[in-house]
């Protein structure tokens, strides 16, 4: 496997702490001592410090969802179907981590926000990614376009609010059943 | 007006401070600091420092929002119309507060769970006491026992999630988004 040049290496670390610990807790000591990357380098590549590494590991992790939901509707064949199989997919990480790999940007978003205007901005366009992405989903599976931006903002709302009740309540059952309540009504959704 | 003891006003701003900094953000000193109590009582108030004063604060603000839900039923005269007002009266304390009053558990959950046993068995007695409240309220509206739980579930999901995009979007679309589809598709539920 190639090596992750130790920048890279710094968002990757940066985001998974963020997700587990949030931003508050994660100081710039524990970043670079837990990315590996030597100590001196790290001004270079993050001149904006902690705040430009967090709004990198916020749009490394707003992609990383964004290809999860395209996969969701890729291997499946309908809009619930395709709900499913993310919301399951996400508890399936969740749960696979002790319940510590919450959602990788709304607790970082709701601590930086209205502090850093530059992570409010970066956890906001992660969000309108997932939107976006839920959409697009749902307009290939027929839906009309209107119809498909109304369901991806109520997905994405269950989405997001499952995961933290999840998270506190350490089990996956809020994104089961959130998961099923939003496929069935999906069912039921006019084309 | 009768003045409030002091040991009560030290969980009521603990609660404020946490809804809008975080449970991270806000240190003992700016707590003791902003409620006014006299330093030298503060350790006999709460001897569990800030946890012992989170724990409350939780308890405080579960509370309230539980009072919110159960006056949503009280005024309106079924479930779509009371979800509406829930939702309608929340972005707008959210707005006046500058998009700074976003909920006052989320955050604080999300930055304690796991680190804290206390502060997340209190964060979850919060969500459950929302969920319960709605679903008494949907069952007092004739909705069946299962359906009402279901009901309960699906709107707390999407009142945490609505709220966190609504507070990071600095704006109330995503509640009221929220709000419309949540009472359009309680309009078709089963009774």
């Amino acid at each position: 496997m190639p090596k992750v040049p130790p920048r890279t290496q710094m968002v990757i670390t940066a985001a998974r702490l963020f997700q587990r610990n949030g931003y508050c807790a994660t100081s710039w000591r524990k970043l670079v001592g837990t990315s590996g990357a030597p100590w001196g380098s790290t001004q270079h590549y993050f001149p904006g410090g902690k705040e430009q590494l967090g709004v990198e590991a916020i749009e490394l992790a707003g992609a990383n969802v964004a290809r999860l939901i395209e996969a969701s509707f890729a291997n499946t064949g309908s809009p619930g179907e395709a709900i499913q199989w993310f919301f399951s997919n996400s508890a399936g990480r969740l749960s696979k981590s002790g319940f510590r790999d919450g959602c990788p940007v709304t607790t970082v978003a709701l601590e930086t926000v209205p502090g850093s205007r530059r992570m409010s901005t970066a956890c906001a366009a992660a969000f309108s990614l997932w939107r976006d992405t839920f959409a697009r989903g749902f307009i290939g599976c027929g839906l009309d376009h209107g119809v498909a931006q109304d369901w991806a903002n109520t997905v994405l709302a269950s989405f997001i609010g499952a995961l933290v009740l999840a998270r506190v309540q350490q089990s996956i059952e809020p994104l089961d059943r959130a998961a099923t309540h939003v496929s069935l009504s999906l069912r039921s959704a006019p084309a």
